[in-house]
């Protein structure tokens, strides 16, 4: 069923529609609320946008925090090796500033994926790292939904040009800007009405996912052939969610666009191989043709055709990074997979395809998750790090099954689509 | 004499110049400091510039703090009113972090110097009397040259405009660089050259002065007829200076342009009637033909044909905003002012004309006053203010007698030029 046709919506119409979705579906700001941007410079216009609609929704404060693609290639080049280790201040202090007050986000992430390809893997690890562990105040409010936060990823030059290499700079970016509509609704003339049904049907394929408490799920396709074990209580999220905390209450939606519902795997319980279906852009290097072997859910082997360094390194980051901490089901019939196109990104890539993450589980994934003791979650199968990566191992070829409590298997989804209706 | 011939230089050339001077000349940045640059949205390809050359002078970490008019003003006609009284989060920490670590820091001024004209004053105050307060502890640390810093206000669309009103949004630009590119001596061949000798006979001047230890100084003409007492071992500053503190002994120039040679009015010490002979852009609000009354040191009354609301509340933030904190003198020769154009931006202007500022001194313009509490500094004459403004009273018209110790009269200006020879 199609929600509302795409209408003849003007391109400043449809960014209008962008920034809106970002502050009422997104980080679903609440009056009086300072509202954090970052952003890259690039984004200027848009972060002019989101700011104007967020005080028209009765914003306090609007700072935005920029950044710079050519700054962060001009340390990761240039800075002595030792500092590497140091985190960048302003950047650290904006996102656990944000974390005290418990005040809304709104992340605009427009970098180039292979912005950091010519970069020694350990500079760039070591960056990493750092950077990681300071904001970690930050991550640990985000794992418990104590903030409203949102993630959106306009188009950028250097970005559009890697997915649409053969176009020109700008026609290259007018594509993506194109496609990027299509793919969060804000080429409809009602883009709030089709999220808030978007968000509906997400929420009953989460409550469904729920209510089977299967105790794993086993992929196979495409290369990949993977029990991933399931905790007892686990939840399915997917679409919105309500904060916990200070704010408890606020409706956000974490990421624009979003298809998936993910659950918590046991860290302990996952076997088999996972192959890569789309390369993954990680610290601004693009890693392909990943394969990864899990035992008893540690990883014992992990290669890449491109990036193998850096995938190794980003292994290496601590124990939790070498294990799971998030599973994923999206249909390959979703928009973005539809539109045929690669991102090199994340945001679009991870909601094109079933995925999984290694590292930092999410609390809320586990029944009581976020109020009890992170050694309690830890003993019941979660999953903790510096790190959250995913990466997708979804496509037209794979098969889900679900192990339910009595042993007995039932398809979860079939080449890629689900096999149940809700 | 010439220094160097004008050249036939490129833009890029010069920019690069630019970029060079603000990193060698500027700050003077010590290899293994970390450098933040604080800069409009707009400037980001000098910011870039200027991080390349700052790595390549050893920096260890560059970092950029980004704003951006647009969202000043959204701010300042959205928020609540009661909401204005908190310190924007992530630019107060980006100056006080730099204080706390004396680290190297370099400001680009791009603003519209009449971004705020329809807002309420008392919001555009309230707003800037916050940011005041939160930023004390950097001021702290510019006033005793702690840190090594520089202004230099690259041009930007909006204020290109208000220069040059009747050109075309990209002719104005493009005469606004070519000006400012002149103005800061970046359109030479050899400009570190040019800036050491420029230096040099800035630091003559103040040297000059210094030694001469006037008890006062008389500024006559442009409707202007005021006494400002000077306190004894006042000190005059110009061109470079040095840090204190525990980067002590770095070469830094806070200012590009700088023509000025300052020193420290007594707060007590002050009778008559300066009259701006330039307008004043304050907190994004032009104050035109301003008209301020002294008595025994303080501000009795000040009128302005517009803007006088912000006026009279900038001079009511605090007693020390009542009173002057620096005297400068700068020849109507200088090629600011040669340039024939008005910038209705301080950095420029100040440069263009005598000038005094009300508010907060500079403790080094007095013979121990670094080291001494500023109990002891205000007692021998010194002042202390949450603000700084300069405004500008000399021109061609000005005169400017020195009162020597013993009572004995001579001339420092005459129609706005030196009396004497260095």
């Amino acid at each position: 069923m199609t929600l509302t046709a795409p209408s003849k919506l003007t391109f400043q119409q449809k960014l209008e529609n962008y920034a809106e979705l970002a502050i009422k579906i997104g980080v679903g700001l609440k009056p009086g609320q300072r509202l954090l941007i970052g952003a890259d410079v690039e984004n200027a216009e848009l972060v002019r946008l989101v700011a104007q609609k967020a005080y028209d929704a009765g914003a306090r404060l609007v700072e935005a925090h920029w950044e710079d693609d050519f700054l962060t290639l001009a340390r990761l080049k240039n800075a002595p090796e030792e500092s590497l280790t140091e985190a960048v201040h302003v950047q650290t202090f904006a996102l656990n500033d944000v974390a005290e007050h418990e005040d809304a986000v709104l992340w605009m992430r427009s970098t180039d994926p292979d912005l950091l390809k010519d970069i020694d893997p350990s500079r760039v690890n070591k960056a990493q790292t750092a950077m990681m562990k300071a904001r970690a105040p930050y991550y640990g409010k985000v794992m418990v939904n104590a903030l409203n936060w949102c993630i959106i990823a306009p188009p950028s030059k250097a970005w559009a040009q890697r997915i649409f290499p053969h176009l020109s700079p700008d026609e290259a970016l007018e594509q993506m800007w194109d496609a990027s509509f299509k793919i969060v609704r804000a080429d409809v003339e009602n883009p709030l009405e089709a999220w808030a049904q978007h968000n509906a049907r997400l929420r009953k394929v989460r409550e469904y996912l729920t209510q089977k408490q299967y105790s794993a799920l086993e992929f196979k396709g495409g290369g990949t052939d993977l029990s991933v074990g399931l905790p007892e209580k686990h939840v399915w999220g997917g679409g919105s969610h309500h904060t916990t905390g200070n704010n408890a209450g606020l409706e956000f939606t974490a990421n624009i666009p979003t298809e998936e519902v993910w659950t918590l795997p046991h860290r302990e319980r996952v076997n088999g191989v996972a192959r890569a279906s789309k390369p993954l852009s990680y610290s601004g290097v693009l890693i392909t043709d990943i394969e990864v072997h899990f035992e008893d859910g540690r990883i014992v082997s992990a290669k890449a055709s491109k990036g193998q360094e850096v995938l190794e390194q980003m292994i290496a980051t601590d124990e939790g990074s070498h294990r799971l901490g998030e599973v994923a089901l999206v249909p390959h019939s979703s928009p973005i997979s539809q539109s045929g196109l690669l991102f090199y990104n994340t945001l679009y890539d991870e909601n094109a395809a079933s995925h999984i993450a290694i590292g930092r589980a999410y609390r809320h994934n586990l029944e009581g998750g976020v109020e009890m003791p992170l050694e309690d979650f830890v003993t019941l199968g979660g999953n903790d790090s510096l790190v959250h990566v995913d990466w997708m191992i979804g496509s037209s070829e794979i098969d889900v099954t679900g192990v339910l409590p009595g042993g007995s298997r039932e398809a979860v989804m079939v080449k890629g689509e689900w096999a149940f209706k809700v």
